[in-house]
Protein backbone atom coordinates (compact mmCIF):
# COMPACT_ATOMS: atom_id res chain seq x y z
CA UNK A 1 0.00 0.00 0.00
CA UNK A 2 1.71 3.80 -0.89
CA UNK A 3 0.23 6.76 -2.35
CA UNK A 4 -1.39 6.37 -6.04
CA UNK A 5 0.05 8.70 -8.26
CA UNK A 6 -0.91 12.24 -8.24
CA UNK A 7 -0.75 14.18 -11.03
CA UNK A 8 -4.22 12.59 -12.83
CA UNK A 9 -6.33 14.56 -15.37
CA UNK A 10 -10.35 14.17 -15.67
CA UNK A 11 -12.34 16.35 -18.33
CA UNK A 12 -15.75 15.70 -18.50
CA UNK A 13 -17.65 16.32 -21.90
CA UNK A 14 -21.58 17.01 -22.71
CA UNK A 15 -22.72 14.60 -25.65
CA UNK A 16 -25.79 15.27 -26.71
CA UNK A 17 -28.23 12.31 -28.39
CA UNK A 18 -31.31 12.36 -31.18
CA UNK A 19 -32.94 8.83 -30.83
CA UNK A 20 -33.45 6.48 -28.94
CA UNK A 21 -30.86 3.76 -29.57
CA UNK A 22 -27.84 5.37 -31.03
CA UNK A 23 -24.66 4.76 -31.98
CA UNK A 24 -22.56 8.42 -32.26
CA UNK A 25 -18.65 8.53 -33.15
CA UNK A 26 -17.65 10.57 -30.34
CA UNK A 27 -13.56 10.57 -31.30
CA UNK A 28 -13.10 14.20 -31.58
CA UNK A 29 -15.05 15.50 -28.77
CA UNK A 30 -12.57 13.11 -26.66
CA UNK A 31 -9.13 14.20 -28.81
CA UNK A 32 -10.09 17.58 -27.78
CA UNK A 33 -10.66 16.87 -23.78
CA UNK A 34 -7.34 14.87 -23.82
CA UNK A 35 -4.11 17.53 -22.17
CA UNK A 36 -0.91 17.35 -24.72
CA UNK A 37 1.21 15.62 -22.91
CA UNK A 38 -1.09 12.51 -21.79
CA UNK A 39 1.25 9.35 -21.94
CA UNK A 40 -0.39 6.25 -21.38
CA UNK A 41 -4.03 5.47 -21.55
CA UNK A 42 -7.21 7.12 -20.94
CA UNK A 43 -10.25 5.86 -19.60
CA UNK A 44 -13.91 7.12 -21.11
CA UNK A 45 -16.67 6.60 -18.82
CA UNK A 46 -19.86 7.47 -19.51
CA UNK A 47 -22.06 8.38 -15.81
CA UNK A 48 -25.00 6.54 -17.25
CA UNK A 49 -27.22 3.30 -16.73
CA UNK A 50 -28.97 3.65 -20.08
CA UNK A 51 -25.97 4.58 -22.24
CA UNK A 52 -22.50 2.26 -23.03
CA UNK A 53 -19.44 3.49 -24.51
CA UNK A 54 -17.12 1.26 -27.38
CA UNK A 55 -14.31 1.28 -29.63
CA UNK A 56 -15.21 0.36 -33.37
CA UNK A 57 -15.52 1.23 -36.82
CA UNK A 58 -17.23 4.90 -37.07
CA UNK A 59 -19.30 3.98 -40.79
CA UNK A 60 -22.37 5.10 -40.95
CA UNK A 61 -24.43 1.96 -42.10
CA UNK A 62 -22.42 -0.34 -39.12
CA UNK A 63 -23.47 2.35 -36.21
CA UNK A 64 -27.26 1.56 -37.59
CA UNK A 65 -26.21 -2.33 -37.35
CA UNK A 66 -24.95 -1.91 -33.80
CA UNK A 67 -28.30 -0.63 -32.55
CA UNK A 68 -30.13 -3.05 -34.90
CA UNK A 69 -27.78 -5.80 -33.44
CA UNK A 70 -28.91 -4.56 -30.17
CA UNK A 71 -32.79 -3.93 -30.45
CA UNK A 72 -32.61 -7.77 -31.39
CA UNK A 73 -30.43 -9.21 -28.64
CA UNK A 74 -32.63 -8.02 -26.15
CA UNK A 75 -36.20 -7.66 -26.14
CA UNK A 76 -37.93 -4.69 -25.67
CA UNK A 77 -40.71 -5.78 -22.79
CA UNK A 78 -41.32 -8.15 -20.64
CA UNK A 79 -39.05 -7.10 -18.05
CA UNK A 80 -39.74 -6.82 -14.26
CA UNK A 81 -38.29 -3.37 -13.90
CA UNK A 82 -40.80 -1.90 -16.35
CA UNK A 83 -42.91 -1.90 -13.20
CA UNK A 84 -40.87 0.74 -12.22
CA UNK A 85 -39.26 2.55 -15.03
CA UNK A 86 -40.41 0.98 -18.43
CA UNK A 87 -36.48 1.34 -19.78
CA UNK A 88 -35.38 -2.27 -18.64
CA UNK A 89 -34.25 -3.21 -22.48
CA UNK A 90 -31.86 -0.24 -22.06
CA UNK A 91 -30.18 -1.16 -19.18
CA UNK A 92 -30.09 -4.87 -20.59
CA UNK A 93 -28.05 -3.21 -23.28
CA UNK A 94 -26.19 -0.87 -21.97
CA UNK A 95 -24.66 -3.80 -19.23
CA UNK A 96 -23.59 -6.25 -22.82
CA UNK A 97 -21.40 -2.93 -24.11
CA UNK A 98 -20.36 -1.45 -20.79
CA UNK A 99 -19.59 1.92 -18.87
CA UNK A 100 -15.74 2.52 -20.28
CA UNK A 101 -13.08 1.71 -22.93
CA UNK A 102 -9.32 2.58 -21.56
CA UNK A 103 -7.14 3.52 -25.02
CA UNK A 104 -3.51 4.06 -25.38
CA UNK A 105 -2.13 7.42 -25.60
CA UNK A 106 0.78 9.23 -26.74
CA UNK A 107 1.38 12.37 -26.07
CA UNK A 108 -2.09 13.50 -25.82
CA UNK A 109 -3.46 11.50 -29.04
CA UNK A 110 -5.36 8.36 -29.22
CA UNK A 111 -3.18 5.17 -30.06
CA UNK A 112 -6.08 3.89 -32.11
CA UNK A 113 -5.97 1.68 -35.08
CA UNK A 114 -7.11 3.55 -38.62
CA UNK A 115 -10.28 2.16 -38.21
CA UNK A 116 -11.32 2.58 -34.72
CA UNK A 117 -13.23 5.31 -33.44
CA UNK A 118 -15.03 5.47 -30.12
CA UNK A 119 -18.54 5.23 -29.62
CA UNK A 120 -21.10 5.99 -27.43
CA UNK A 121 -24.23 3.81 -27.56
CA UNK A 122 -27.16 5.66 -26.54
CA UNK A 123 -30.08 3.53 -25.48
CA UNK A 124 -32.49 5.41 -23.53
CA UNK A 125 -32.24 8.81 -25.42
CA UNK A 126 -32.88 11.46 -27.10
CA UNK A 127 -30.70 12.69 -23.68
CA UNK A 128 -27.48 14.99 -22.70
CA UNK A 129 -24.67 12.43 -21.42
CA UNK A 130 -22.00 13.22 -19.14
CA UNK A 131 -18.59 11.30 -20.39
CA UNK A 132 -15.45 11.56 -18.36
CA UNK A 133 -12.33 11.16 -19.56
CA UNK A 134 -9.45 10.51 -17.29
CA UNK A 135 -5.82 10.26 -17.81
CA UNK B 1 10.35 2.35 -22.41
CA UNK B 2 10.63 3.58 -18.73
CA UNK B 3 9.33 2.73 -15.29
CA UNK B 4 6.34 2.42 -14.21
CA UNK B 5 4.15 4.39 -11.42
CA UNK B 6 5.32 2.58 -7.93
CA UNK B 7 2.89 4.03 -5.83
CA UNK B 8 0.38 1.57 -6.67
CA UNK B 9 -2.13 0.10 -4.14
CA UNK B 10 -3.72 -3.30 -4.41
CA UNK B 11 -6.85 -4.54 -1.96
CA UNK B 12 -8.80 -7.66 -2.65
CA UNK B 13 -11.83 -7.97 -0.98
CA UNK B 14 -14.00 -11.41 -0.66
CA UNK B 15 -18.10 -11.33 -2.25
CA UNK B 16 -20.44 -14.25 -1.08
CA UNK B 17 -22.96 -15.13 -3.18
CA UNK B 18 -26.17 -17.49 -2.73
CA UNK B 19 -27.46 -18.15 -6.24
CA UNK B 20 -26.31 -19.94 -9.64
CA UNK B 21 -26.77 -17.04 -10.91
CA UNK B 22 -26.82 -13.56 -9.47
CA UNK B 23 -26.26 -10.41 -9.99
CA UNK B 24 -25.10 -8.48 -6.53
CA UNK B 25 -24.50 -4.85 -5.91
CA UNK B 26 -20.94 -4.56 -4.44
CA UNK B 27 -20.21 -0.65 -4.15
CA UNK B 28 -20.04 -0.57 -0.28
CA UNK B 29 -17.12 -3.34 -0.55
CA UNK B 30 -15.38 -1.83 -3.14
CA UNK B 31 -15.81 1.98 -1.69
CA UNK B 32 -14.57 0.51 1.33
CA UNK B 33 -11.32 -1.09 0.07
CA UNK B 34 -10.37 2.49 -1.66
CA UNK B 35 -7.57 4.35 0.08
CA UNK B 36 -8.94 7.69 0.96
CA UNK B 37 -6.13 9.59 -1.15
CA UNK B 38 -6.19 7.94 -4.54
CA UNK B 39 -7.30 9.95 -7.21
CA UNK B 40 -7.37 8.58 -11.40
CA UNK B 41 -8.75 5.29 -11.71
CA UNK B 42 -9.42 2.08 -10.20
CA UNK B 43 -9.80 -1.08 -11.64
CA UNK B 44 -11.84 -4.18 -10.30
CA UNK B 45 -10.93 -7.20 -11.27
CA UNK B 46 -12.49 -10.55 -10.36
CA UNK B 47 -10.27 -14.00 -10.14
CA UNK B 48 -12.68 -16.29 -11.81
CA UNK B 49 -13.92 -17.36 -15.06
CA UNK B 50 -17.28 -17.72 -14.29
CA UNK B 51 -18.02 -14.40 -12.61
CA UNK B 52 -17.93 -10.95 -14.04
CA UNK B 53 -17.87 -7.28 -12.84
CA UNK B 54 -19.94 -4.55 -14.41
CA UNK B 55 -21.67 -1.01 -13.94
CA UNK B 56 -24.88 0.03 -13.32
CA UNK B 57 -28.50 0.80 -11.43
CA UNK B 58 -28.32 -1.68 -7.64
CA UNK B 59 -32.31 -1.61 -8.55
CA UNK B 60 -33.65 -5.40 -7.09
CA UNK B 61 -35.91 -6.07 -10.02
CA UNK B 62 -33.26 -4.69 -12.50
CA UNK B 63 -30.88 -7.34 -11.48
CA UNK B 64 -33.10 -9.79 -11.90
CA UNK B 65 -33.60 -8.80 -15.65
CA UNK B 66 -29.79 -8.79 -15.75
CA UNK B 67 -29.82 -12.77 -14.76
CA UNK B 68 -32.86 -13.10 -17.27
CA UNK B 69 -30.93 -11.11 -20.23
CA UNK B 70 -28.46 -13.56 -19.88
CA UNK B 71 -29.95 -16.99 -19.50
CA UNK B 72 -31.83 -15.99 -22.24
CA UNK B 73 -28.70 -15.19 -24.30
CA UNK B 74 -27.09 -17.96 -23.47
CA UNK B 75 -28.05 -21.32 -23.96
CA UNK B 76 -28.15 -23.68 -20.62
CA UNK B 77 -26.50 -26.98 -22.93
CA UNK B 78 -24.78 -28.20 -26.04
CA UNK B 79 -21.85 -26.98 -24.91
CA UNK B 80 -18.15 -28.92 -26.26
CA UNK B 81 -16.74 -27.61 -22.66
CA UNK B 82 -19.94 -29.38 -20.95
CA UNK B 83 -17.91 -33.05 -21.52
CA UNK B 84 -14.98 -31.83 -18.84
CA UNK B 85 -16.93 -29.71 -16.61
CA UNK B 86 -20.72 -29.04 -16.66
CA UNK B 87 -20.62 -25.28 -16.73
CA UNK B 88 -19.81 -24.09 -20.36
CA UNK B 89 -23.08 -21.65 -19.94
CA UNK B 90 -21.15 -19.93 -16.82
CA UNK B 91 -18.09 -18.83 -18.61
CA UNK B 92 -19.90 -17.76 -21.89
CA UNK B 93 -22.34 -15.38 -19.71
CA UNK B 94 -19.27 -13.95 -17.78
CA UNK B 95 -17.36 -13.72 -21.25
CA UNK B 96 -19.95 -11.44 -22.89
CA UNK B 97 -19.75 -9.09 -19.62
CA UNK B 98 -16.42 -9.20 -19.39
CA UNK B 99 -13.91 -9.42 -15.94
CA UNK B 100 -13.25 -5.73 -14.77
CA UNK B 101 -14.48 -1.91 -15.11
CA UNK B 102 -12.39 0.78 -14.82
CA UNK B 103 -13.63 3.71 -12.39
CA UNK B 104 -12.82 7.33 -12.16
CA UNK B 105 -11.92 7.94 -8.72
CA UNK B 106 -11.77 11.06 -6.37
CA UNK B 107 -9.57 11.65 -2.98
CA UNK B 108 -10.46 8.03 -2.56
CA UNK B 109 -14.84 8.51 -3.74
CA UNK B 110 -15.73 6.64 -6.85
CA UNK B 111 -16.96 9.33 -9.40
CA UNK B 112 -20.42 7.51 -10.08
CA UNK B 113 -23.38 8.94 -11.77
CA UNK B 114 -26.56 8.92 -9.69
CA UNK B 115 -27.77 5.65 -10.46
CA UNK B 116 -24.83 3.65 -11.19
CA UNK B 117 -23.39 0.47 -8.85
CA UNK B 118 -20.33 -1.73 -9.25
CA UNK B 119 -22.25 -4.85 -9.86
CA UNK B 120 -20.25 -8.72 -9.64
CA UNK B 121 -22.23 -11.19 -11.72
CA UNK B 122 -21.69 -14.32 -10.75
CA UNK B 123 -22.40 -17.18 -13.33
CA UNK B 124 -21.72 -20.20 -11.27
CA UNK B 125 -22.60 -19.76 -7.59
CA UNK B 126 -22.61 -19.83 -4.68
CA UNK B 127 -19.04 -19.15 -3.81
CA UNK B 128 -16.90 -17.11 -2.14
CA UNK B 129 -14.79 -14.82 -5.06
CA UNK B 130 -11.93 -12.76 -5.02
CA UNK B 131 -12.26 -9.38 -6.61
CA UNK B 132 -9.18 -7.15 -7.04
CA UNK B 133 -9.24 -3.60 -6.72
CA UNK B 134 -5.96 -1.84 -7.86
CA UNK B 135 -5.42 1.97 -8.27
CA UNK C 1 -5.00 19.60 -14.10
CA UNK C 2 -1.82 18.37 -13.90
CA UNK C 3 0.61 16.55 -15.91
CA UNK C 4 0.15 12.38 -15.91
CA UNK C 5 2.82 9.81 -15.48
CA UNK C 6 5.43 10.02 -17.23
CA UNK C 7 6.90 7.02 -16.73
CA UNK C 8 5.00 4.48 -18.81
CA UNK C 9 5.82 1.59 -20.82
CA UNK C 10 3.98 0.70 -24.24
CA UNK C 11 4.95 -2.67 -26.03
CA UNK C 12 2.82 -4.29 -29.03
CA UNK C 13 2.75 -8.22 -30.27
CA UNK C 14 1.37 -9.48 -33.32
CA UNK C 15 -0.45 -12.46 -33.13
CA UNK C 16 -1.53 -14.47 -36.35
CA UNK C 17 -4.15 -16.28 -36.92
CA UNK C 18 -5.55 -19.13 -39.05
CA UNK C 19 -9.53 -19.30 -38.96
CA UNK C 20 -12.26 -16.21 -39.51
CA UNK C 21 -13.77 -17.02 -35.94
CA UNK C 22 -11.12 -18.30 -33.69
CA UNK C 23 -10.47 -17.67 -29.60
CA UNK C 24 -6.90 -17.56 -29.12
CA UNK C 25 -5.04 -17.90 -25.88
CA UNK C 26 -2.16 -14.60 -25.97
CA UNK C 27 -0.98 -14.65 -21.95
CA UNK C 28 2.15 -15.88 -22.67
CA UNK C 29 3.04 -13.47 -25.49
CA UNK C 30 1.49 -10.64 -23.02
CA UNK C 31 3.75 -11.83 -20.30
CA UNK C 32 6.33 -11.53 -22.43
CA UNK C 33 5.78 -8.08 -23.03
CA UNK C 34 5.63 -6.78 -19.71
CA UNK C 35 8.44 -4.83 -18.13
CA UNK C 36 9.72 -6.49 -15.20
CA UNK C 37 9.34 -3.90 -12.81
CA UNK C 38 5.83 -3.41 -13.43
CA UNK C 39 3.67 -2.75 -10.74
CA UNK C 40 -0.32 -2.10 -11.16
CA UNK C 41 -2.43 -2.94 -14.37
CA UNK C 42 -1.63 -3.12 -17.90
CA UNK C 43 -4.24 -2.74 -20.85
CA UNK C 44 -4.16 -4.82 -23.09
CA UNK C 45 -5.98 -3.23 -26.65
CA UNK C 46 -6.28 -4.71 -29.89
CA UNK C 47 -5.66 -2.19 -32.75
CA UNK C 48 -8.75 -3.70 -35.16
CA UNK C 49 -12.15 -3.30 -35.38
CA UNK C 50 -13.06 -6.97 -36.26
CA UNK C 51 -11.03 -8.38 -33.16
CA UNK C 52 -11.53 -8.38 -29.79
CA UNK C 53 -9.48 -9.19 -25.93
CA UNK C 54 -11.17 -11.03 -22.91
CA UNK C 55 -10.47 -12.97 -20.05
CA UNK C 56 -11.53 -16.12 -19.31
CA UNK C 57 -10.28 -19.82 -19.31
CA UNK C 58 -7.68 -21.45 -22.42
CA UNK C 59 -9.65 -24.96 -22.38
CA UNK C 60 -9.58 -25.90 -26.32
CA UNK C 61 -13.35 -26.63 -25.93
CA UNK C 62 -14.27 -24.09 -24.28
CA UNK C 63 -12.49 -21.46 -26.86
CA UNK C 64 -14.71 -23.46 -29.20
CA UNK C 65 -17.77 -22.76 -27.28
CA UNK C 66 -16.91 -19.33 -27.49
CA UNK C 67 -16.65 -18.84 -30.89
CA UNK C 68 -19.87 -20.82 -31.39
CA UNK C 69 -21.78 -18.77 -28.18
CA UNK C 70 -20.49 -15.71 -30.94
CA UNK C 71 -21.77 -17.28 -34.41
CA UNK C 72 -25.15 -18.06 -32.83
CA UNK C 73 -25.62 -14.45 -31.22
CA UNK C 74 -24.61 -12.79 -34.13
CA UNK C 75 -26.63 -13.48 -37.39
CA UNK C 76 -23.83 -13.80 -40.62
CA UNK C 77 -25.65 -11.95 -42.67
CA UNK C 78 -28.56 -9.17 -43.56
CA UNK C 79 -26.55 -6.02 -42.56
CA UNK C 80 -26.34 -2.63 -44.10
CA UNK C 81 -22.48 -2.11 -43.64
CA UNK C 82 -22.40 -5.62 -45.59
CA UNK C 83 -22.81 -3.37 -49.20
CA UNK C 84 -19.19 -1.53 -48.17
CA UNK C 85 -17.23 -4.28 -46.74
CA UNK C 86 -18.81 -8.02 -46.02
CA UNK C 87 -17.87 -8.15 -42.89
CA UNK C 88 -20.51 -6.74 -40.03
CA UNK C 89 -20.97 -9.97 -38.56
CA UNK C 90 -17.11 -9.80 -37.14
CA UNK C 91 -17.33 -6.07 -36.40
CA UNK C 92 -20.78 -6.52 -34.44
CA UNK C 93 -19.23 -9.71 -32.62
CA UNK C 94 -16.18 -7.64 -31.86
CA UNK C 95 -18.27 -5.04 -30.14
CA UNK C 96 -19.63 -7.58 -28.03
CA UNK C 97 -16.55 -8.93 -26.24
CA UNK C 98 -14.76 -5.63 -26.88
CA UNK C 99 -11.61 -3.86 -27.51
CA UNK C 100 -9.43 -4.48 -24.43
CA UNK C 101 -9.13 -5.58 -20.99
CA UNK C 102 -7.22 -4.22 -17.77
CA UNK C 103 -5.54 -6.92 -15.78
CA UNK C 104 -4.04 -6.53 -12.13
CA UNK C 105 -0.09 -7.03 -12.34
CA UNK C 106 2.90 -7.02 -9.65
CA UNK C 107 6.38 -7.06 -10.62
CA UNK C 108 6.17 -7.78 -13.93
CA UNK C 109 3.70 -10.62 -13.67
CA UNK C 110 -0.13 -10.70 -14.81
CA UNK C 111 -2.31 -11.24 -11.33
CA UNK C 112 -5.06 -13.60 -12.97
CA UNK C 113 -6.60 -16.56 -11.44
CA UNK C 114 -5.69 -19.86 -11.19
CA UNK C 115 -8.26 -20.43 -14.62
CA UNK C 116 -7.45 -16.91 -16.35
CA UNK C 117 -5.85 -16.61 -19.26
CA UNK C 118 -5.99 -13.21 -22.18
CA UNK C 119 -7.73 -13.92 -24.76
CA UNK C 120 -7.61 -12.81 -28.43
CA UNK C 121 -11.56 -13.47 -30.11
CA UNK C 122 -10.68 -13.26 -33.68
CA UNK C 123 -13.79 -11.97 -35.88
CA UNK C 124 -12.69 -11.80 -39.32
CA UNK C 125 -9.31 -13.62 -39.44
CA UNK C 126 -6.86 -15.38 -40.84
CA UNK C 127 -4.88 -12.04 -40.01
CA UNK C 128 -2.03 -10.95 -38.19
CA UNK C 129 -3.25 -8.15 -35.73
CA UNK C 130 -1.68 -5.69 -33.60
CA UNK C 131 -2.10 -5.98 -29.64
CA UNK C 132 -0.70 -3.06 -27.26
CA UNK C 133 0.31 -3.47 -23.75
CA UNK C 134 0.50 -0.62 -21.85
CA UNK C 135 1.60 -0.21 -18.24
Amino acid sequence: MGAVPTHMSSETVQITTNERLEVVDITDQITNAIPTNTTGTITVFVEHTTAAVTVNEGESRLLGDFETALDDLVPDGGWAHDQIDDNADSHVRAMLVGPSVTVPVADGSLQLGTWQSVLLVECDGPRTRQVQIVA
